[in-house]
């Protein structure tokens, strides 16, 4: 009850770091979407390990199989599978923490949950699992495309570096053009240094992953619970790593007064917009047809490679090596898995949308 | 589809600001609680329009009638409807909003959403509807009580009066001793004086609740899409006028290194604890059994008492009178509300993990 | 998590036979259903006891209250929340079995599985629950009507009296013109004075209850577990006393050789139809737009007006005496409750079905 | 949304008959269930087809692949993904169907539904799917096996040939010594034979498979929606070919007296049991620790190797030719599915009652 995602455009992942695969079926993809091969690629290699000097050097191909639910290019209304062979595992890299709680892992949560976990690189507390994420995340975005919604995330921060220009300053687009995937050139040359001091310190660093979605249709989002930021909220808070959400004037905001922060509306050629978008595109929690964006904070990863004092199951005192493949920074590689759930969650408000209206 | 929370331990809410009454439906309370019909009249008061000068004066007096599962004291196991009835709705106010949108309100997106709307102050997406939640909120307090469980919310910043101190440094009862419901008496005097000049200005001002619960058992959470963390942020971020949801370290986490981030573990008298916290009390979405901390921003409430330009359905330009009976700062009456979305989350995955092992 | 039925129209009952009150939430319905307080009425009237001389001769008015949802005689969007007083509770009625079990009633399940229980009346177990899915499926045909969909059930069979007529030998609105609900007003007299014999012998009768739906637009059901069928076999189902349900040939298809059974398709004005319809209107699950008809099965009630052995929570012998005022035979109230059922069923699959296609 | 079943033992199944390869996510088994690898083999070879002169001589292998949630031969609490591989599709087989609509299947149904369709083997509505609930209820058993519960489907009626004895006269394990299932050798003769020789009319024929639940603790099953028959009777109609379902005294029921039907209860050895037991182990929904019984009605396939008359999707009249590997009677391969959804029934209800009582 756990490893699903939507409530009409519905995902379920499995799938352990060490395991023989990992994949997801996703349920309720309506029929008639046209399958873009080419994009599932591209977004699992934004995602992929190995892709350059600041992220882990482990090699994954992550070739996605589809399985089932397309059929002559188009998705058929059926459970489209999606799976994703291990290929790289090392699992006696991982013989040394069997019986030890890495520090800010999930190993001791995990004992303690189940009473049994598969400790091979974090089992399924993994961070590999979110490669199943992306791989529907492209499927979402194939459905998306048909109404023109684009989803832009990029790296906004590291460590103390901010980028301080406004999202609309710049071209996104550029985010993809260096490793850091921050659109701004010479802010990315800097974070891309940052990493890689931190990473010959065999240590790690934090970061802030921003997106801005486009385009989304006037009318997205529930009255209470499932309020559109709220889900997203969700969504983003699930990602590995992950300590903090925010959206429209986030905890800036609550500096501001309501004559401040308000935002006016206006009519433009019959189109309602407002003057200033401190909402985030979002009010009452539902989509107000203005741009949404939102932060996302990512912790500094738990793996490093210098050596850590812990505990094991029995309470005695051990150090955990630093050793294994890991990212000094989590943030570049989960800038397509934040994309990936902001499309899972825009795609099932938008079917939930359907049923509005009688 | 958009008006439950909780997978086991689930609420349905209904009502709308002006109409007949509010009320919620509580459908999976183990049978056997004790009710504490003292502590549902509390939890209500602490929410209830009125009770301060610096809420507003509209008086509501939320008496609440349990109409179902419980008999003789105890809960059955059958659903717990809760019944609010409205006694206070001046629908007349609203008339000059019928078919105006007031800035950040959600009167235009509820309108293209359904095509109809209750405008009578706000109908839905009036923040009345929490009422609703703190009585179920209080169900599960004494579902919660059994297991020694306890939620302590606090205001801890009003537009840029932010208390500085640790939760640890300070009694969080204190709280509850003067009106903006801030644990630091001095600070609260701040506070008070801050959001009354706001009110003075018919302006309004945001803020920030912060929450701790001690005593959560090790275990609670989901692995991938409910982490702990993530269905608490939804929860927040469920509740009227909140922006932002960040845990343990937060969004000053992002600045850190890894080496000292990570909360090393640590044995005393056969108990796992960690040394420090930054972790917030949740490892890989799931409950390690320290305390559970987190921050809700709240942006300041869009009803303010100063005329403000804006549009009507057909596109005119129109004013907005500010008048009716509005917060100043919605946070000293969120706190019970952040307490009671919490409660729900923490009793709903309270359930869960007794299905977790054979 | 038991008190829900629909995934997108989706209800949430509460309520006891002998507390306060009883009750629906529906969530999901959409916006702009115009509401016929009299078609709700009418619901209520067929289903409510002191009916005729062959029901329960216990007095309740259910008068049904709205709460929220709807606003100028329209739906809006909202959840729509129901609710029915409990007026005539003889609650002394039941002290006689609060210890004792009374055979073949829900007295024991409920003990062992919640602990403790409302025994009067049966508590949630009592047939007065179902007050609720009538005024929730009042909705649901106010929503269907727009479609031209129409459902009528009738009472088909009581204790070994069987209407053999196929349902298109009949006008089944003839079925409101008799006390028993059987649309043929000879084998109606028949049944009629079988169900007072057998109140006269203070014993209780079975039944069947046959439903037809007519208009229903190709395409609702789903391919896997919730094929059309089966969701409605789950609604009837979970009718108090029903033992059984069958759609289309039923039991007696078994017999048949597939050359037989098969529906041939046929072409007529453009328009897809079979030449025979053992398939019951669904096909795969899913249905194919000809009619959807199905029977459900209703065991005597067991609640007797002759003492009966029984044992009380401790094990002891007791005798549990016949009083209390109750129906002898269910069928001719329960004619409204299926069609309630199906009515919640199919607006349910409505607004899916809006969900498949892009 | 329509692919899973269960609320806490979950199962999500995918794939099409001529695709890659179908399978299933077992989500929320907990963890701690030992994998018991033959168990799993011999439930497929139970379901496989070619097992015998009266199924299908089609071969499949069906070898099930654990790629997740299993770690050492225990399940770990996280999703457990099973793949079986596609191969023995013979997809040019089907060209001849590629337009057209043959009788009593689902190719209009999904034409109309999707706008596009797998049409090969019928895709998705294909009885292929039933594999993987074969291979999730074989790790249902395992769960159940803990605790004692067992399960015996087996065939009872195959077109008019019904066997009359109940079934506390046989010895249920019988029905696993002969090809078509039943527990009477005598009968089970006649079965074969009258399923022969329909296969060498080149036609098919229905049937029914009853079942029985052994050794179910008191107390599974939901009060109102989600009746453990209820549950159980959705779980069977959703099963290809299922036209009924039955429990206790169901059809046959309605003829009785309440005075014949109630079950007496008595106490054994502080043990509560009752002295008839028409109930089939349930009352008011809720699971009494009687033996749960029932039958579930299967139409003739209406694959039949006979010419048919029908129309393709311009509705143009057609002839669709009898070809293709076909089973004449489903029942025989039909009961270790109905067991596998039974076990999955019980599995989801056993987790279910662990949240009853605080």
């Amino acid at each position: 009850m756990s490893n699903s995602f939507g409530k009409i455009f519905n995902i379920t992942t499995y799938g352990e770091s060490h395991g023989v695969g990992i994949g997801v079926i996703i349920d309720g993809c309506p029929a008639g979407v046209e399958i873009d091969e080419n994009l599932l690629k591209t977004e699992m290699q934004r995602r992929k390990p190995g892709q350059s000097k600041i992220t882990t050097q482990r090699k994954e191909e992550d070739e996605v199989e589809i399985l089932s639910g397309v059929f002559e290019g188009l998705t058929t209304g059926t459970p489209i599978a999606l799976s994703i062979r291990n290929t790289n595992q090392k699992s006696k890299d991982y013989s040394h923490i069997k019986d030890s709680y890495r520090p800010s892992h999930a190993d001791f949560t995990y004992q303690e949950k189940y009473g049994v976990r598969d400790y091979r690189g974090g089992g399924r507390s993994s961070a590999r699992e979110t490669a199943a994420r992306v791989a529907a995340g492209a499927i979402a975005k194939m459905y998306l495309k048909k109404y023109g919604i684009d989803i832009s995330a990029y790296v906004s921060q590291v460590g103390s570096l901010k980028l301080e220009k406004h999202y609309l300053e710049m071209d996104l687009k550029l985010a993809e053009e260096n490793i850091v995937r921050c659109p701004d050139p010479e802010m990315a040359e800097k974070m891309i240094q940052h990493i890689d001091e931190t990473r010959k310190n065999r240590d790690t660093i934090g970061g802030i992953v921003s997106c801005v979605i486009n385009e989304v249709p006037i009318g997205l989002g529930e009255p209470v619970f499932d309020k559109l930021h709220a889900v997203l909220g969700q969504a983003m808070l699930s990602i590995n790593a992950v300590k903090g959400f925010e959206y429209g004037s986030g905890f800036e905001g609550v500096k501001m007064y309501g004559s401040q922060h308000n935002d006016a509306f206006q009519s433009e050629d019959g189109k309602v917009t407002t003057s200033t978008n401190h909402s985030g595109g979002i009010q009452g929690g539902i989509s107000n047809g203005q741009d949404i964006y939102f932060n996302v904070a990512f912790k500094p990863i738990a793996t490093i490679m210098n050596d850590q004092e812990s505990i094991d199951k029995d309470g005695n005192k051990v150090t955990v090596k630093g050793k294994g493949r890991h990212d000094p920074c989590v943030v570049p590689r989960a800038v397509p898995i934040v994309e990936a759930m902001a499309a899972l969650t825009i795609a099932d408000f938008m079917l939930r949308a359907k049923t509005n209206k009688i």
